[in-house]
């Protein structure tokens, strides 16, 4: 009984991995660096096969792109056939409105894609993702089939896999009015976890954001080591003294994470890694903890210096003593299209391509 | 929607982590090491208090213990009360009654109910464990309180965990009929994925286990490294040279796993840790996959010499050019029960406790 | 003939790690933390102990003690037998006459001995440590035994040990008188070790440290990772893509090197230790070279940002792209005071005692 | 004065890397695998080579080339001018009479430069190594270059670095008549460093190795790790519960203890390379001892098994309880021959190109 509950939740995890999506695009969301000459070239090809393609549907570019002469925006409204339908998105529609737009159409590197996860913190459309150089881990399209690629997702529909994302908020440290403990003298862990743990006077969120790889607190500018506390639910787990620690989704442990000595993490885990940087102690080994928990990361109020968290490595946010980030997996995944006709597991092409994971010696000849 | 989803799923696995149970226990078993003399009088007592607890119940103990005179069964049984009522096992009543006990009562180590998941193939009752010495992973009871513990666990139930077992087996490479292609010749990647794939022919299944901790290939007592083909689903993932490779269950973490520098995982996970031991690269990483995927590990046929096979440290088996070991994860996890009253987060505790994780130099005063 | 030379050689070294001294001690430079209460009671205790063993001997104390009330200099000074014999110094005695001091006696932590390194940048006398808290690697006799150490340091004389020390040199890139090519298009590769090399137009020396523990690049505030060049003597080694990189004395093995994954190097090898912080590949591995090669690691001029240069954790410099920081084997090694009575290898002791190294799990029974 | 001493050894050293050899060669050794077809081939050629280059040299290969028909010694023999001047070698010949031998030529691989230094267990004369393959760690040499590479080498003298070697003993626990201790309760700690050390009746030396790589004590056929007691001087340095210890030299750096995550070591260090093989602690950190150091790895007394030690993967030598082996730095080191027109440094090449030490990723466009 208890097996048969477990194997079922294995089986829908599995189909969770690759869903089946039909798609019925009006409204294509084109990304792209708008400040790459050549980007920009291959953009406006992108847009001009698309907009011939249906005739009903809009295509939607940066708004910055409305000016640039390489895009030539004008060239391609004076034709009749496409009049009204290239449009321009910016942010504040990619917050406001993200239904409106069907697929995601990413075209650059993981970078790019990590921009889409940046523009859309909640619902994210799927995305598919045209790599301009080699392959990556994200962007899983050679940008020269893009007809073809394109014909057969509208046509067929496409493949998703639901990425892990985390939300994240910082926390800041609140003056307690009518204590007069000095903020030196307080204690982090008693503020989180002790009985006054759910006195909301303690602290204050300050602003959330829904990220795809990492959230790094690391000593930023200061030429000393962290000393940073980790939280798990309602427990204190430890105390790191290290350069920082790096939280990491599955997506992420191919970035910084692998950088920091962590392992390599199939996507479709549902887990959280957690690896330090650095750690001034022999024995810190980087923990997997399921995407379940609460994490809670802070400096203590008695720490000398700051330290800095980044969120998918922007947004680069001073940290002050007690105040912290909670990190939790996030309502909104982000749907990534997977190819259609290659293997179902490409993931070890991808560390073995992009990292040259377990690349083996040349072989040497009569050793 | 997709969300909702994969929230759903969230949901569903967290309280997979913590299942409470009501029991109706008739039939107690009790697992120690027979040939351990502490142990022995321990268990005497356990049974005692199991047999005057409630009069309808059962109690068995393994079958070596009826002539031990430390253990002294025909004092037990001369008490009328209990007359019948303690009972004896042996190994082929794990195999096809698993269903008789309602409960298994582990004395000993973490070795110990490692055993437990050795003699439950299939089915297993939830297995409360007392630690005699410190607390293990596994071993989450201390001995001195067990009145208090199984009161409390009759009366009011007990929260297992599921872990996590893999199910291993042996495959043996067959001398094929009609073909003349010499041994050596042959080509373990094209017989798993190639197309004769499906050919049965060439392999046929000798042994399986349902294993806890961790299926170990390794060069035996060979001077020279292994050559070690890894498959996942019908993808040939890699060929590691090096002295093995570890494939660990979340529980196995914190064993082999570790020796050989995978990360520390906690056992709520759904995954498959693929650890190298001591590769002959500069780049293998240790890798984390979903417990989705079937993983197939074998020696090529032009390998030098055999490799030896290993499950939770038992049945060492020699695995000649061209056999290999199917891993997946099993329909029979493992119920371990939980403590009530720790808090719900022991597993940091416990890497702490008994790895020293991250545990920091000694402070130095005026540094 | 040959292995006689290499024996030779042997000999030799091993008798540099255990050098016996006769002192004549006239002067005795105290070297200690002036801010610290505790720290300033010592060492007034140990000034009126020295200022009485002998009668002819000097004591220098740090000049921020002359004012300093708990300390009271002048209380010292008013009795009529340490008249003119309590001294003070300051950095600039330190660097012009370092030949002044017999001995130098240090209070306090492993930071303290650094502070006697820098503070002697050229030849430095020998140095006794004592720690006020726990040993540490470089605070090698307990405090409280210092009248006994102190009084058979100067009967019997002392055994130092010649710890290597770096010299560092900050490389400025100059602006080219009459070269048009921009600053980005120039290659650091071509100028330190091209045709050009020879060209003493490229770079300036700007200033120099010798360092005790390490010389440590790193991104500094940036969010990026650093690009680092590396040369060895007149060879390009390998281009590093990191958030730094460690270069370590022995010393300084046990310092900012551990936390970057680098080995534990006893302090009498005459070796460089090179390891990356947080590579960015999988294949980075540790280098250990020859104290006899000059290595050169700086920035690119490509690179999109500078890196930052640390030196024994001080003196945060800014290299920006173009500039380099040569490091070689000093000439002025730091010849530390090794206990008599210890026994002769003590730093596996000291790297078990301070670092837990290979500190085992707790014995657990029943297992 | 310190310091003067201090840089003399550091020069001394330096030239001991490179030392500038004149040869009067009269007699050539020739080694290469007797049983490869194609090594055959090219041993023929460079001995008719090497014949008719000198009229009065001798060329030696093995004995056992000579009823080798591939090889055709008759054929060789039977031009006048060669007669009595191709002559074989056999083991005893090495052993006994090493100086005969002006210089020894290696044709093929790494392992055949590991059989020289196994041959050649005291003195061993100069080894200049082809490479059939790409060029190795100790293969430095292209074999089609031999004409011109032979030519220069007799005509200008060749450049030798003195490799360290390891000098590694097999101590056998005696039975100690007269004394009732149960071998079980001996205490291998008290043996080796107690207030018995210097008894010769607890252990007597069995066989003794110069190697060139490494001594590596691991757990063989046994499923369980082992627990290996580690010595340095007079000094119990820790227990290593681990699958099993390597100790090497710097030119065993990239063999066996780059398996067991060990740095990268310059052959020119004088140092000890010590590394746990998957210690069963957090806190193991390889650590790197002076060549000065003699240092003994052993099974203490209670161990439940046995374990095995090797010698440069050769050797293997079943290590009972009680059993160790003594290591420290070999009198006679190996006489590597060195490029002449190649770049003084060439270490780094050969870990970048033979174990893509720090390779990175491919270039990702778009980023």
């Amino acid at each position: 009984q208890l097996s048969d509950m477990a194997f079922g939740i294995r089986e829908l995890s599995k189909k969770l991995g690759h869903i089946r999506l039909k798609l019925k695009v009006k409204n294509v969301f084109i990304l792209t660096k708008a400040h790459d000459e050549t980007l920009i070239h291959k953009t406006r090809e992108v847009v001009k096969w698309l907009l011939s393609y249906h005739e009903n549907d809009h295509s939607y570019v940066e708004d910055t792109l409305k000016e640039e002469p390489d895009f030539d925006a004008q060239g391609i409204l004076a034709d009749p056939e496409y009049q009204g339908r290239l449009r321009f998105w910016n942010d504040e529609l990619c917050q406001k409105r993200p239904h409106t737009f069907d697929i995601i159409l990413a075209l650059g590197g993981d970078g790019t894609v990590l921009y889409a996860s940046a523009l859309f913190q909640r619902i994210v459309p799927p995305v598919l993702a045209f790599a301009l150089g080699s392959l990556g881990f994200l962007t899983k399209f050679d940008y020269d089939s893009y007809p073809k690629t394109l014909t057969r997702a509208f046509s067929e529909g496409v493949t998703v896999s639901l990425r892990l994302r985390f939300e994240a908020t910082v926390m800041r440290s609140r003056k307690r009015a009518g204590h007069d403990t000095p903020q030196a003298r307080r204690d982090l862990v008693e503020e989180l976890i002790g009985v006054e743990a759910e006195d909301a006077h303690t602290h204050a969120p300050e602003k959330s954001w829904n990220i795809l790889n990492d959230v790094v607190l690391d000593r930023g500018p200061n030429p000393t080591m962290s000393s940073i506390e980790v939280f798990g639910d309602e427990e204190h787990f430890t105390t790191v003294q290290a350069d920082g620690i790096c939280v990491a989704t599955p997506t992420g442990s191919t970035a910084y994470n692998l950088a920091a000595g962590g392992s390599l993490c199939h996507p479709d885990n549902p887990v959280i890694l957690v690896t330090a940087i650095c750690a001034h102690t022999l024995s810190f080994r980087p923990i997997i903890l399921p995407d379940t928990i609460v994490l809670r990361i802070g400096v203590p109020y008695d720490a000398r210096t700051s330290s800095w968290a980044s969120f998918d490595g922007r947004e680069r946010t001073e940290l002050k003593p007690g105040d912290y980030v909670t990190i939790s997996a996030s309502r909104y995944p982000f749907p990534s299209v997977l190819p259609l006709d290659r293997r179902s597991e490409d993931w070890i092409d991808s560390i073995s391509r992009t990292l040259n994971w377990n690349s083996r010696q040349r072989q040497k000849a009569f050793t």
